[in-house]
């Protein structure tokens, strides 16, 4: 059994900016020589999350409508009053979405439908520099 | 330290279909011979989802319409317009619910409350044939 | 690689309180002496869940609020109706938050962002004893 890790960066567009990182995990996957076993992505920060979504136009537009309908930019946030960053909606939508995934490695490959991607959800309101540890544990 | 895997078949009803796998993830584990160390259950696709319940009948009334109040059948999605096949829906709420989720096994056993089920949750318009991964890890 | 757990218990004061548990996650990943690996914090019973938020007063009160958006207490729930126990709400939330949460150990350390705190989330109306168990892989 080995374990190998590699954090990878992201430039985000900020809310709400949904990146296909499938081909990133892979990439980590195949320099650990690990055939069989687990992969977990996790974000550092408390407004973003990882997740998967199959990566088409439409749907990057639907989830942001429906994560507004789940918890709205301008609702009243004690989050915004004390802090007065107006991100208040993106850390709830963080914690509900979670900053961390863990995917199968079978023969080497991620363990994915053809049309199940890993995302990374930017959920602040402004760009970031993001930070994203890939840990591949199995043999 | 040792891995073992094993894939299982559900077919499963259409929406939303929420099916008790407990039993069959604790074999995979039983057949594994690890007695601690933690079991991932994994579902391939981008419209079904995993997680726990009390699964009781009440509850699988319930948390149906609660998706129903989160992402809407009847909502306009974008992924409709593009492919007209009416699941836009399922693809936002398999994003939420998330595709993975990590047991903790303890003496060969599952680590779960009495009323805590681990369950497959079909999310498609449609009845499936379903791939779930299961992975052990631990000694 | 090995592996090390640890159950620890929780008083909570009911619906909703959250309580921050990184520093005891971090004592057991410490105790286990493993330096590169992941830990998983799991919660066992279906009305309680683990996930991360920026631990500071605006936000726990707004992570109920919208809690109570997405399934709210008073609406009429078939597990209510069956069980009286009126928790059909708190059953519905932890399935969609999820019990579990899997992070990265880097150099003994938890992988995470300043401001984000690992939490245990009580979604059940009344206080309970509560189990999490904490499982560290690495080497």
């Amino acid at each position: 059994m080995k374990i190998h890790r590699r954090e990878i960066s992201l430039s985000t567009k900020g809310e709400v900016d949904i990146i296909d990182i499938t081909s990133r995990v892979g990439e980590v996957v195949a320099e650990s020589g690990v055939s069989n076993g687990i992969v977990n992505i996790f974000c550092r920060g408390s407004t973003c999350a990882i997740s998967t979504i199959e990566y088409e136009p439409g749907l990057l537009k639907d989830l942001p409508n429906i994560l507004e309908r789940i918890a709205p930019k301008d609702l009243e946030y004690e989050h915004h009053r004390r802090w007065g960053d107006f991100n208040g909606h993106s850390h709830v939508r963080a914690t509900l979405l979670k900053s961390s995934l863990t995917v199968p490695v079978v023969n080497g490959e991620l363990y994915l439908g053809t049309w199940q991607q890993i995302v990374f959800v930017e959920l602040d309101v402004r760009p970031r520099e993001r930070r994203v540890l890939i840990t591949v544990l199995g043999e």
